[in-house]
């Protein structure tokens, strides 16, 4: 049985800023699955920031993308055809197909998901990559103290939400910078940060100091650019900061100029920039950690979900720009 | 007996870049020691890009000078009068009694030196400050190991010069960074750098490339500015940042914007910023180690004497745009 098979590739390098110009969407046929292997159908698929800088013909940790390659992406995807013993029809797997529909897997691939645990898509969100870079930048990297202050950039997007909310657990006291009033009192109201700042607002620098009376201990820094700067207008003697993302700047044409070396030196800070794809072996450190949590209420999440693959252009550059309001995921394929 | 006693004292903040007329000379008489007590004469003020900063109203790790306070500064001083039987008259001791040619001390401010052990004015430089700032952010923070590349900006410099010469000896592959031909020659020639860039070279970028085949694995750097970003350019994968000083920027009406955050990211490199001052404990650590490197040759150093402190300010701001060529001291009474 031959299945057809939607594909999202990048068709060229952006030129700043991302278009949807950029891609272009492929029809294709499902592969067969060999010996040892499982086609797979992808139900989610999940945009993340990270995919924008593999789009810059740069040196990176990854090899860059070149044109009329398949874009890169986590996935939440159901065995449909099996050669894999381990891994028989019907099976949750989460695995990294990027932006298609279907895909060969083995089971030393991917990681099984239970369905009866919980929504499967949460595997992409508090219980996979950014939940893990959450706990890892956080925990490991800054290790906030009770009564410490930790600012949290991008706060009410998948890692932010969660390194908010694990900060809490460990008793500092915790602000949040978002963009928008709904964003701010989603990340204060349900996630139970002390305070959050719109970062759009004319009195941002303002508010932050009012919101750090005893400066800033930790910074976990998603955003980069004139936001970075002004947080570190605030650090504090040996503040630590994980710098995980830099959104702001990935669809810029010239980065921003950061003038806080100074503050950084002035005030002893250690700036430690990770991807939590180095740390392979701390996944099944941080995911039992992280399910309980999730399990007890302590951790809440929320996601935004688009529709097909076709949208996924669309939803990426929406996330890219602060139009998504969670996790940015693309259901692929409906159950 | 009533001795006269010259300080320099900071007139006014200064704006932007520093001039002489910040700085007033002030002449006085020295005090008469208390019980307890010595009286002592300055022999060597040391002068640091430190103190620059210093002279800014802003928060810093340091309470900033007002407007009419003695400028600060290690010295080499000899009592000339005693009132603590810890400090007879004669002995020669390190300590911090800033621009000025008398001060009082007490046994626990000091640091006893020992004429015969070599140079006193070596307690300043190579067996001082910038020495234990060398050994500090050299090898414990960024621990360069045999074959890695490291990159030291400021290389003829206090503590340039001792990094550069401490990497050699761990079996690093060294580039120094400095100011004209004459310094880079020296950097190579006589500290044993692999190679040495100027950095006023219109190539510079291109020979930093060709001096660092195998990218950076270790930036100490002491200069920031344009020079930061363009090491930045080059780093390998979990380079480390030993971030020590930003000399470039301590005059500078705006501050520059550095735009290699991106660098930081997509390499995951550490930034320790560090001040000595905060390790007062590892001194004697440090500097047994660096007493036998000196004393076996396998460190060398270079001095840059100005005669009398009515010259200090001069020397200060020619040290802070590169006119010296080694340590910078002031011979404030010769012997």
């Amino acid at each position: 049985m031959s299945r057809a098979n939607t594909r999202v590739v990048m068709r060229r390098h952006p030129n700043g800023m991302v278009t949807e110009a950029d891609f272009a969407i492929e029809h294709g046929t499902a592969p067969e699955p060999a010996e040892g292997q499982a086609l797979v159908q992808v139900k989610y698929l999940s945009l993340d920031p990270y995919m924008r800088p593999m789009m810059d013909p740069v040196r990176s940790y990854v090899p860059h993308l070149n044109p009329g390659q398949l874009m890169p992406g986590a996935t939440i995807a159901e065995v449909v055809e099996t050669r894999d013993p381990g891994l028989p029809v019907g099976t949750t797997v989460a695995c990294a197909l990027g932006w298609q529909e279907y895909g060969l897997v083995s089971a030393a691939d991917v990681r099984i998901v239970d369905p009866e645990a919980g929504p499967i898509s949460a595997a992409l969100s508090v219980l996979g990559m950014p939940g893990v870079t959450a706990h890892y930048g956080l925990l490991e990297l800054t290790e906030p103290k009770a009564g410490e202050t930790v600012v949290v950039t991008a706060a009410s997007g998948a890692v932010g939400s969660v390194v908010g909310q694990l900060a809490k657990l460990k008793g500092a006291r915790v602000v949040g910078i978002a963009g928008g009033p709904e964003k701010c009192a989603y990340v204060v109201g349900e996630l139970g940060f002390d305070s959050c700042i719109d970062y759009r607002s004319a009195t941002f620098e303002e508010q932050l100091a009012e919101a750090t009376p005893d400066y800033v201990d930790v910074l976990f820094e998603n955003v980069g650019g004139p936001i970075f700067d002004a947080v570190l207008g605030r650090v504090n003697d040996h503040a630590r900061v994980a710098l995980c993302g830099n959104i702001s700047q990935y669809n810029a044409d010239e980065p921003y100029g950061l003038k806080g070396v100074r503050q950084l030196l002035m005030h002893r800070v250690t700036v430690h920039a990770f991807v939590i794809a180095d740390h392979r072996g701390y996944w099944p450190r941080a995911l039992p950690e992280l399910s309980g949590w999730l399990a007890d209420g302590s951790i809440r999440y929320r996601e935004d979900v688009a529709s097909g693959l076709v949208d996924a252009p669309k939803a990426f550059i929406g996330m890219l720009t602060g139009l998504n309001f969670g996790k940015q995921l693309v259901e692929v394929s409906a159950d």
